[in-house]
């Protein structure tokens, strides 16, 4: 007898959408297309020769620690450099703090399989990370759903479900993906402050906190949650789990992110770490640091948002130039990505096929709303990411898109 | 009000071994003492220049590769080469059967995630692999356990559990971690066809089976089931997942490991690994890419065996000269461990205490069965490691642990 393993072993994923999201990015990588569908770091500002010269420094230098087994929690000098980095932020924390991941990806996936039970259920943003959906729904996770407007998650309809009981509540508050929204002040005050009276934790998640064009720095939610609500009692105890990466510094290829959180909750994530794949590659974690160390992060991440902030400029101009006045769009102070509201009637799945004879792609929005009931309200909506595609591309394939969506009005009309 | 962490959130895992032996290598990794405990490839013969010539050619050809996302199967060339390489062992695939993990360990979570619920029996040998009891364990998986004696497997004791009806069976045929022994011919034969003829499938894990030191290459399971079970029908259906990775054969920090199987199995573990960090270090990948291809790991697996050849027998000697007559060991023809049985009466964990005092260290073999209530028949076994310590090291350490060992066994007495 031999094992049909499609009908013997159902697959316990609900992963169709995933499935359909990695199908559509394969169709998005031919050479003609212009793509805004994937989150991808512009190919032409990683920086390879700082790489190359860390790679040799470190073979030479210190070749075994990079190649040999390494511990769970991660390395050592790598997570004392992030502490003495988030620092900046009021993030005053301890290497203990930090947990080295497989990219922030690993980060979402070990808090889904620590928190959730199946049948739990997650508070998530309206529109939310699409990443964070498919990790929460391996293990069973249902959703409550609270809208955001251009000031971030609406904290003012907070109340009713909080009251329901969610496990945690999963925000960006940066710069939203998809959203390209950030948090207005007063709404992460707020957000703390009925996280805690209700009990409920906060997983912050902010890859692209550092990615800001204009306007000022916002407090992390685990600063003010520190602040406002605990005191100066340390960071023993808090409501606030807080999660980065340098996928979008220095470069996604290294796969390399990190939580931030609870010495016993960072405890209880080794442990799952452990069994998940050990430790983080200290090959990539080694050159990280070596890559990083100094000043040359900050030096890199400044050319970075100098770059992003010229291509989201050119998108900006291109949508005001091409695009009807019907449809709107989200106008990020940092980030990859903004989101185009289209006209009530049209839907971005239809535009997504014309969209693909004219070459251009993106993200339909409904992928970016969790799976109860209200992947609707994404049927209008679509995500443009900014920062792959070069300046030329992006006024181009703007107006490409320009034509898809001109096309679809006149039939819907 | 404030979480504690703790008390609210009970973590899932059943971690507690883990926990006890992380904290026991912690130990071990003190200076003066001479650790067998660990499962680490030796320090001083990692093709370091080679791997930095690798990461210079890389970052000047193909940096962009290297630094930016990736698919989640894994880069296709590797997944090509890897493809062509096991051929040599008859296992006849294609890249698209291939799909990289971050490291082995990974590989046994995402078969856990995929195929283990709550409650689930997966029959394992007795001892088995730690690190996959772990990553069971976190599935909710319970065990039958079948003991090995020195050929392996005892498959004649096999179909009493097998009419169990275990979900699958995890086999590890070569030079077994912990046990040292390899599967011999004849029960791997019997192995695939019981494992077909009761429709359960089979992990084939091996990761040490280039590191053989004499005697012949066994066929592995995975290309005994296909010709002995299903004729020439081609790798579309097949009883049998297979495991394997670069951690022994180039260097664990890379973190790269990776499964074969039929493609509907490796398509429903690409969506898990997907939701789980969405792909493995493409750096890692093209450098072990560029490190491998040629002739370059055939050349360096070779150095490797005699390396590990005279490690072993150096060992083997040693517990000649040292050790009292009443205690026994394997003889492993590859691989990283042997395993040491004490006399009636004694406990590892006992001696593991007295071996400490002495400055070296190894693992007890009570963490290598399942956790079904056997776990006291490890206890008058070792693990020892001969792969990380130098030859004058493990003379060294073998006599400090026959110190150990001759006062027991007089306490004993």
């Amino acid at each position: 007898m031999s094992i049909v393993w499609t009908s013997r072993y159902a697959l316990r994923a609900k992963g169709v959408k995933s499935s359909a999201i990695r199908e559509l990015l394969k169709i998005t990588q031919q050479p003609e297309m212009i793509s805004f569908a994937g989150g991808l770091p512009a190919n032409d500002v990683f920086p390879i020769d700082r790489i190359e010269q860390s790679c040799q420094k470190i073979l030479e230098e210190n070749a075994v620690t990079a190649l040999q087994y390494g511990e769970t929690e991660g390395y050592r000098p790598l997570r004392d450099m992030i502490a003495r980095h988030i620092a900046r932020y009021g993030i005053k924390v301890q290497a203990e703090n930090v947990l080295m991941t497989t990219g922030s990806q690993q980060a979402l996936d070990l808090i889904g399989k620590l928190l959730i039970n199946a049948g739990d259920r997650v508070l998530v943003e309206a529109p939310t990370y699409l990443g964070a959906l498919q990790a929460f729904n391996m293990y069973g996770a249902e959703y409550l759903s609270v809208p955001c407007d251009e000031y971030g998650l609406r904290t003012d309809l907070l109340e009713a479900p909080l009251r329901l009981g969610p496990k945690f509540m999963y925000v960006l508050p940066n710069f939203q993906n998809p959203g390209g929204t950030t948090l207005a002040e007063g709404r992460r005050r707020a957000l703390v402050t009925l996280a805690s009276r209700y009990g409920i934790p906060i997983v912050e998640d902010d890859p692209y906190g550092q990615l800001r064009y204009e306007g000022e720095h916002l407090p992390p939610l685990v600063v003010l949650d520190r602040e406002n609500v605990r005191g100066d009692g340390g960071y023993t105890i808090g409501n606030v789990i807080y999660l980065s990466t340098f996928s979008k510094t220095l470069a996604p290829g290294l796969r390399l992110g990190w939580v931030v959180a609870p010495p016993e909750v960072i405890a209880k994530l080794v442990q799952l770490k452990q069994s998940a794949d050990l430790h983080t590659s200290t090959f990539a974690q080694v050159v990280a640091y070596e890559v990083a160390r100094g000043n040359f992060l900050d030096e890199h991440v400044k050319k970075l948002r100098n770059v992003y902030r010229e291509r989201r400029d050119v998108m900006l101009a291109a949508l005001e130039e091409y695009f009807p006045s019907e449809v709107t769009w989200t106008r990020p102070e940092g980030g990859l990505f903004l989101w185009v509201t289209l006209p009530v009637g049209m839907d971005a799945s239809t535009l997504f096929n014309e969209a693909l004879k004219q070459n251009v792609a993106f993200v339909p929005g409904d992928s970016f709303f969790a799976p109860n009931g209200q992947e609707q309200e994404g049927s209008r909506h679509l995500r443009l990411n900014f920062s792959n595609a070069r300046p030329e591309q992006i006024r181009e394939g703007i107006r490409r898109l320009s034509v898809a969506v001109k096309s679809q009005m006149q039939n819907h009309e």
